[in-house]
């Protein structure tokens, strides 16, 4: 059993060695919530996630001659950054093993730490199969990601900071993967405060630890950009404590996670990777759960790739009517371009791309259509702005 | 004459309604230029840069009677949104001109928070010519956003919270548009330790303060990604102190500060705009100034459009060698799109945008040429891939 206790002795353990991350209020999403919201940047860390916390207070905990045989972690993403820093920094030898299909920024990002890295197995599963054998027979200390007391008590640390920052703080809200930032920081939140609520959150593709409280068949897949929180086999020890000291677990859709991520671009002027945006998600999903009340939500990781923050950033502006595609049919005669783009001009619309449709376009071959991209304000600025065009007798076809 | 005891007046006077931006300190960016990094997050403040403070201290030192008549303010940027925040939350009329071709999310941004939002003119010289009228003719205080002694104290409370939580930097790095942030954190942190080395940055294209301190004549103008740089008339009060005080201003080139607002969000996972990365853009510019020692970079800003970022961040791909146009022609029978593809997969890379080129390819009608785009880990993949491609008997094109 995981105590209050443990969780501030891994705080004297990881102090100094991993940030403390701020905690900011928010007023723009507390305007957009209703609740007071506070922010806490772990994606602030140097590898970028609250992952450090626990794999530093794990490696803090062996014995000299486990530390002298090394550690080995299984993980594609964020957890084998935090093992390869803080094991190079400590001189331990660290073995992380990734599956095959591990996008190259991950590896990369974990190989400049200076770990030994091996791509075996071509899921998660192998990769863990695999990485369990290589704990045996080379007798490496396996540093799980969230099932082990070590790690959750390390992850807990996050809490103490809040309500060291904060006394005040009424609800914690805290993003779901194997279920070990959630343990922590609800072991430690509630022998504080019991009075604090503690929430967890999935998405809705992989919601396995709203299956297992729920006693529903665990049944998760599909695609997600919160990669964080894609877990099928959540921890048994975060199991234990979730169902425990957990108020409720609640989902979150993919389109949210990503309008997640945009407002805290926009907003927060800060960068998140999907699973990092989940509490903010719930916030935005289950309003009346948190209006009203000062609610802390920890982003908990920024390791978003750099071409997929690009386009969930212009998937945004789509999203808002600000990016609209308008198929206009266009004479085929010189001097029709520089009409239409002129009344788009005045019309305030700014054109980012165009695109001539050729064989595909509705209209005869006389009269091409032609596709623009259009930066407008807002929706209701793109539908005057479609208007004027009409009203100028320029056929124009508003794209979804 | 600006005192030290100014900017503690202002600090006092500001406390708690703007907030103190965490100093963090930044590994990566201290491997990647030399010096040891530590950044201030002054995009983190409500309206996203460190505007609000010279704002807000100059709408204190109002007289009972100046606070009923009101304020006007001209800007296009950052200095409207911290005037008109703070001012309605005084409950002062707060009147904002801008000149009419702003960007509607900057005439936005500065709506929601209130304010009486004029646009006029068609240059910033314009605005603020009827900025002038309006003043006069309404009674209102003009709130300059850079040559007045308040403004200038608010301002250089940036560099006491720095000196507070870092009593040993050696080196400030700050931003230059019209030198009120610079010549603020210059008088506070000389007059705490003269050793300490006083930096200011400008774009090339508006490098009006380096031009006015060296004796040149005024020659501003061109494309900025950093429009809060991009200032003509540099104030004469923050003039003044500049020669006094600040050891140089460092010039540095589009290129550099595109490069600098993609490492913020890579390596920081901040969104700064670009004025706000300037001084890091220096810090990479001029390593040999800043190397070995402990430099405090301010992130004065993230105001950046979240269509610009999009594009920074995918140009910036461009540039490291990771995203990369292939032309490859392709014979015009069934399977030869399958073949390429498939060696282009076992090759590693992912294929973001396919596009056929029947016009004008450069080989015959019946080979026509396709444009891939392609993400790639580097330059050396990228090499492989086409090296690969050619081996297979595919005549690949790698565009610049």
């Amino acid at each position: 059993m995981l105590s209050l206790a443990d969780i501030r002795a891994a705080a004297s353990q990881i102090e100094g060695a991993v940030v403390r991350t701020p905690l900011l209020a928010s007023r723009t999403l507390s305007a957009l919530t209703g609740a007071e919201v506070f922010l806490k940047f772990e994606n602030l860390q140097f590898t970028a996630s609250f992952k450090e916390r626990g794999a530093l207070n794990k490696l803090l905990s062996l014995t000299p001659a486990e530390r002298k045989r090394g550690v080995i972690a299984m993980s594609a993403g964020n957890h084998a950054q935090g093992v390869a820093y803080h094991a190079a920094r400590l001189g331990i030898r660290a073995v992380i093993v990734m599956p095959r299909g591990t996008p190259n920024t991950k590896v990369r990002g974990t190989q400049v730490l200076g770990a030994d890295l091996r791509l075996e197995g071509d899921t998660l599963a192998e990769a863990a199969e695999f990485a369990r054998g290589l704990a045996e027979t080379e007798k490496l200390v396996f540093v799980h990601p969230y099932d082990d007391p070590k790690v959750v008590a390390g992850q807990g640390t996050v809490a103490l900071e809040i309500l060291e920052a904060r006394h005040d703080i009424q609800c914690l809200v805290v993003p779901i993967g194997g279920g070990g930032l959630v343990a922590g920081m609800a072991t430690a939140a509630k022998a504080i405060n019991p009075a604090i609520e503690v929430y967890g959150v999935e998405s809705t593709t992989y919601a396995a630890m709203y299956q297992r409280v729920n006693g529903l068949p665990v049944s998760v897949g599909g695609d997600t950009i919160a990669e964080g929180l894609a877990v099928r086999d959540v921890g048994e020890l975060p199991l234990s404590i979730v169902k425990r000291l957990v108020d409720d677990v609640l989902l979150v859709e993919e389109d949210v996670i990503e309008s997640a991520i945009v407002a805290l671009v926009e907003l927060e002027k800060t960068v998140a990777e999907g699973a990092g945006t989940a509490g903010l998600a719930a916030l935005l999903a289950h309003r009346d759960i948190f209006a009203g009340k000062r609610v802390a939500v920890t982003i908990c990781g920024g390791n978003i790739d750099t071409r997929v923050l690009a386009s969930v950033l212009m998937r945004g502006l789509v999203r808002d009517g600000r990016l609209v595609r308008l198929h206009i049919a266009l004479p085929d005669v010189a001097g029709s371009l520089a009409k239409v783009t002129a009344l788009i001009g005045e019309a305030g619309g700014n054109i980012v791309e165009v695109q001539h449709q050729r064989v595909f376009g509705i209209a005869s071959v006389k009269t091409p259509e032609v596709e623009f991209v259009i930066e407008t304000r807002d929706k209701a600025h793109t539908a005057a702005l479609v208007a004027r065009l009409e009203a100028a007798g320029v056929r124009t076809k508003l794209l979804a």
